[in-house]
């Protein structure tokens, strides 16, 4: 058994739980140290146990080694699921609440009939994954190159007359060639005043002179997931557009400077928020700074103005500060940074900005 | 208030409920006849609401007409949820119980204080979904007629030292030139023995001669997913190849003559896999015979030999029989079809095979 599942029969002890039903595709990811899909894993001190279908007996084979026992359930699953944890004798199984829809807690509850309780936990695996170990940051930094090699390549797309869905089909085709899986969400390619929709479905509009193209991207190599922002203009670039970009900037330096372990994260959500505000744009930077990246690629720490935990070394998030202006355009500006003993590393600062 | 909406209320009285908390965003987007995402519906027999955050104001406000009022949660939503649920005075208000995770339940059921009760429903919109009209109906046609170009359009890459991941890359590329917003779903292009796993993840293996390549691939065309697959042939076909393909198209044949309104889905994949058994490959066809497709790539109805429900005209759905030879090679031919007053249209018909 792994490192990682050895950790978790630790923290159900100390949780007074003897197994923990797992949910989240990336959890089970993490704990098996593969790609995981349409799965369950039942971990308990005596046994841990996977539970699949046909479609993925094949695969599973190559990466469970001794971390786990195969089950495959074609239909089901939720009675073998609550069968085993009787077989297994467990009395508090704990369960993933964020992760498990009612539906799936009201079967396997039925099924156990009473003699063992379902605990909802928060978060045991996802706070062990925040920190990054050597083999995770790897892939991070691989992922990350390659999405810089994109935003690179994509430049020579970004002229008048093209469309938005038009960049991003020259991304999702490059990135594969680089070798990257998939991108890591829908890629963004916002237009002139699309930019001021922080999450804008990229469209049919042509890019046009005199405006910025806003590109949010990300990859997935291996697993694991990168997530950058660049702003890039065609023609002149108006002298607002160049004044909020370099607040912006500026917001994000300032945030980056702060970083260091021990520090509390809602300080560095407040570094970039008070710049942005100071320069006289409160109420446009309308999301949290960032969040964590890995096997999700929004997973925790939230960096927010509400979050009070302490930055720790190797973990791995986003600071992104944006203005938006409805309807005219918005500017975000986004870096991955890895935590060090001392400060951050930008893994993405050789991206031009 | 549009007739989804209308049918939904007349729903809700007929089960004695007074609201409905809805969480899948394809059946958020059915209602509200848009591309929703990150919301929860309120709907109640008084009013409706839309709850979203900050980052997507801009354009629900398009969308949202009168179907619904729009309130914008920046944080707290589960919150705002319970109190708009007791200012409209809800008594028994329904949830979608697969699609709402246990915390959420947890949360709301908190807030509300006991002042009114909370009941798990399954498939009040789903069941409405089964059935499209007239304007779904033209999206579901474009969106297979772009998976049909890509098909023919992908022949070119289909040579021997291209890898499987490049020619999922220059499908991604391609669909979106087509006017596709994204993939339906990962694209499984599989090649030799890879095409033995149902859903094998598209890598790094290059196409090889005398190989089987499957490529299973859908499409998004504004909301609407397609879902098709061929095997494409390099090379020299074996003889065990060759037979094991002409038993799924004959299976497929059958099954697609014997679809029709009234007759029940488990009777057309018994067809399928009773002659797939017939034929020596009892085991190895591992799936269902086909899943309904619309909003989603993979919704109600399942054609499976537990289904006892009656096929109805409007009711779109797969029809993919497969034989799995581990190791070896698969073969899988998955068609779209529409349900007539008569019979059904093979929509993906004109795709060669």
């Amino acid at each position: 058994m792994n490192f990682r599942l050895k950790s978790i029969h630790s923290a159900l002890k100390q949780r007074g739980l003897d197994g923990l039903l797992v949910s989240l595709p990336a959890n089970i990811s993490y704990l098996t140290e593969s790609l995981s899909r349409d799965a369950y894993l039942l971990i308990s001190l005596k046994e841990n146990i996977y539970f699949t279908d046909s479609r993925y007996t094949e695969e599973v084979k190559v990466f469970l080694n001794n971390n786990a026992k195969l089950k495959e359930c074609n239909g089901f699953v939720f009675k073998s699921i609550a069968e085993a944890a009787l077989d297994l004798g467990l009395k508090n199984l704990g369960f993933e609440e964020r992760y498990l829809p009612f539906a799936e807690f009201a079967k396997i509850k039925e099924f156990v009939k009473g003699k063992l309780s379902l605990i909802p936990t928060h978060s045991i695996i996802e706070d062990r994954r925040q920190v990054k170990d050597n083999q995770e940051i790897i892939k991070l930094r691989k992922a990350t190159r390659i999405t810089a090699l994109a935003l690179e390549y994509i430049k020579q797309f970004i002229i008048p007359g093209v469309k938005e869905v038009e960049v991003v089909a020259e991304l999702e085709r490059f990135i594969r060639y680089q070798g990257a899986s998939a991108s890591a969400f829908d890629i963004i390619v916002a237009s002139g005043p699309n930019s001021s929709q922080p999450h804008h479905l990229s469209g049919e509009r042509k890019l046009r002179n005199n405006e910025p193209v806003l590109i949010d991207l990300g990859v997935d190599y291996q697993g694991y997931k990168s997530d950058l922002t660049r702003v890039l203009f065609l023609g002149k670039i108006s002298t607002l557009v160049r004044k909020v970009y370099s607040i912006v900037l500026k917001a994000q330096e300032l945030a980056i400077k702060r970083i260091r372990p021990g520090a509390e994260m809602a300080e560095i959500d407040r570094v970039a928020r008070e710049y942005i505000a100071a320069q006289g744009y409160a109420g446009h930077f309308t999301h949290n700074l960032g969040h964590g990246f890995g096997l999700e690629v929004h997973e925790t720490p939230h960096i927010s103005g509400q979050e009070a935990s302490a930055i720790k070394p190797g973990m791995t998030f986003t600071v992104e500060p944006g203005i938006y202006l409805p309807g005219k355009f918005g500017i975000r500006i986004e870096d991955m940074v890895l935590i060090t003993t001392k400060g951050c590393e930008v893994i993405s600062g050789a991206v031009h900005k």
